[in-house]
């Protein structure tokens, strides 16, 4: 084949390929939360990649319809590749309900497709990984979540976070009681601006925009600027809101979350009461969790998440609330990166064995099935060549012992151990090597 | 929203939701050979789910190009979802072939889309599960190849298989010696039809389409009925090869991985050579793998694989030879659950703690909390209601253990350890629980 037909291998606008150093910290990421997730009762789930367009049409706004990857396929059908995996979600709970029965706890972690506009950091192709529990109103549902997530992001090396809580009857509630029930939306897009315009502008825009007077204005605006400790903001939100039963829920919820959070061992610096945060406009209807690194605030939420009041309404007639979140995969991966807290190496394997006397190869797959034998990950050089060239490659992929073995050695039964990181080796007898490699690793 | 309004909940011919119940042990291959192929040092990659539609197309052959999943995207590109793991990965090495170097070791579990007639037991969505050595010709690639097979089904809990193992440059070599050389596509063709329509017209169709003389056909035939033990094999091969480099290559090439897989501790009987395994007609060029289930033979190869001379040859002008294995998730899980070889819970928690001391949430969430910072997976039933009904949602789901506390229990400190398989409960102090429940579950 000549040059001239070759085809350009490249990669979609706005798609990427993973090569082993990320895909190894992702994938270790994705184990760590399958792991959290099931030890607290959630199951695995997977739907597919296509389905229906009516499915998915309209259940995430304009935007989202404009962006899906929508076609015909081969039957004439519509369809379109999933966006999220909420919307699949409420399908599948529709469609499996009396199998799956309720509570239903499940995680989900896998693909979706957005035709946005490539930008930094933002794909066409990218992972989510959520869990919920469906059908539920038990405040006990919305702890856990906050539990959940909570382990996760330790579980995951991150130790400087804050989850920021909310719940949306206490805002509901005060513009019940101050007289204007049904103004949520514009009021919500109004708070939603304060920190960029300011407390003048925003009380201006509650008056023309949700149609409040100067004092009604002046309470939402007092609600969502409370600053304090927990138990500050929730004695205030008490006065806020006494007398409006739905605020006063929803204080009372927030109020056993900090509780029953604090007593199992969260610190209070990393799950704090916040006023303003207003996540998911219309969809979310009790509890709102947003969580941010204290070292990378400016990269926005990391794990988010709600209560909603009706999860599949528009598939089923049974009326499904629940609660759950979603860790923004990517976004954490790449702040991990900038944190220096990936550590840059593309092997999964700690060990390495190069292959330098040609005549020993049983030899060789012996010992690297021994050290595989205790735990160990290890790669053995395809091809009998210079030790040279074989450390070199070693180097690059960032393993972190060679086990380096020749004639020699065989011959007397021993080994060289060697610690790539700090280009430190000693000779071991070849019975010994599993102990040694491990010690080195710290394994 | 009224009910003529709803929308049907449904899947996508041809495609299927997974349910707790099946994703668990699904999970539980995938991650069993995750571990497995890096404990050999394969690193993970990924690449998207579409590419240009001049990447996939001719790939496959006339039949997957039919199957595509083939749209323009809003850019008005020509795109289409990928059908298998291979081209992919050709084009992902070819592209970014610098950086990566080689060899280069990878795996890849993912999913891939197929418009075929659905059937039972065949999806339009499927994952494959690839692991691959590229850049390097060395007969060590291929012996790992078959020892990380080996090591996978073992550590998938299957005992009784055997593994297929021809090499094509033994059948080429006897074609080359007796005269028929380039025929090795109509040659390959008759001998796949052997099983089913016997030596006879195996003959026939060897002089009609191959333009085999009498002798010639018979050579061919003699050598696709070989039986016996891998020496009687080996040796009879020996015989028939005498004086063709090529052959005596490929002769030499199946002795060594013979001797250096019992080396390691490959039963024989699991590792067989098998002269009439022709996979992949035109593709693979030296090693084949095949393997099947002792109990389950009928439902063919679940996992496959060989060594090809040139993975990317369409996409750069670098020649990368490689050798490698896939294994049929999707086929092997059917397998298991058919051999009765999968577990029917739709948790991945072993622990249950029911909730009916409604006072005692805190009490609870710690019990749940000491449980799971042991390793245990526990649920916390969210809604304190009667205690039968929580026991029977238990028992829906699976799990093996509840912790029945209630408000007598926690007064005196204790709690009833139950054994939901064998119904039989015991009463222990508190500060017992983990040891107890660890017992249980023989953890």
């Amino acid at each position: 084949m000549n040059a001239s037909s070759l085809i350009e291998p490249r990669t979609l606008r706005g798609f990427r390929d993973y090569l082993p150093e990320t895909m190894i910290p992702r994938e270790r990421l994705m184990e760590t939360a399958r792991r959290v997730y099931r030890s607290y009762g959630f199951a695995p789930i997977d739907t597919p990649a296509l389905e229906y367009t009516e499915i998915l049409l309209g259940k995430g706004g304009q935007e989202t319809d404009k962006q899906l990857f929508r076609f015909q396929d081969a039957g004439q059908r519509d369809v379109a590749m999933r966006f999220d995996l909420t919307v699949p979600l409420a399908r599948f709970v529709a469609q499996h309900l009396p199998l799956l029965g309720t509570p239903f706890k499940r995680y989900h972690i896998a693909p979706v497709w957005r035709g946005e506009n490539p930008q930094k950091g933002r794909f066409r192709e990218f992972y989510q990984c959520d869990f919920d529990t469906i059908g539920t109103l038990s405040n006990s549902a919305d702890i856990e979540t906050s539990l959940v997530m909570h382990e996760l992001l330790l579980a995951l090396g991150v130790t400087s976070f804050s989850m920021r809580i909310n719940n949306r009857m206490v805002l509901n509630g005060l513009l019940e009681k101050t007289g204007l029930a049904g103004q949520t939306g514009p009021v919500l897009r109004a708070l939603d601006k304060l920190a960029k315009i300011g407390p003048e502008a925003v009380l201006a825009e509650l008056t023309t925009e949700a149609g409040a007077d100067k004092e009604q204005a002046q309470a939402v605006l007092s609600l969502a600027s409370l600053k304090g400790t927990n138990d500050e903001i929730l004695s205030k939100l008490d006065g806020l809101l006494a007398g409006n039963e739905r605020g006063q829920e929803g204080v009372g919820r927030l109020r056993e979350l900090c509780r029953a959070t604090a007593a199992v061992g969260v610190a209070p610096e990393r799950l704090r009461i916040d006023v303003s945060i207003a996540r998911g406009l219309d969809y979310y209807t009790g509890t709102v969790y947003e969580t941010f690194l204290d070292a990378l605030p400016k990269i926005g939420s990391i794990c988010s998440g709600g209560r909603y009041d009706n999860l599949a309404g528009l598939y089923t007639k049974e009326q499904l609330p629940g609660v759950g979140a979603s860790l923004g995969l990517d976004r954490l991966l790449a702040a991990l990166e900038e944190l220096g807290l990936v550590e840059k190496v593309s092997t999964p394997a700690a060990v390495f064995i190069p292959f330098f006397a040609a005549d020993h190869l049983t030899d060789y797959l012996q010992l690297a099935a021994k050290l595989r034998a205790a735990g160990l990950g290890v790669e053995f050089y395809p091809e009998a060549k210079k030790l040279g060239a074989q450390l070199k490659y070693a180097d690059r992929r960032g393993f972190r012992v060679a086990v380096i073995v020749g004639q020699d050695e065989f011959t007397a039964g021993t080994c060289q151990v060697k610690d790539l990181t700090k280009q430190q080796g000693q000779t071991v007898p070849l019975g010994d090597v599993v102990s040694t490699v491990k010690l080195l690793l710290g394994a």
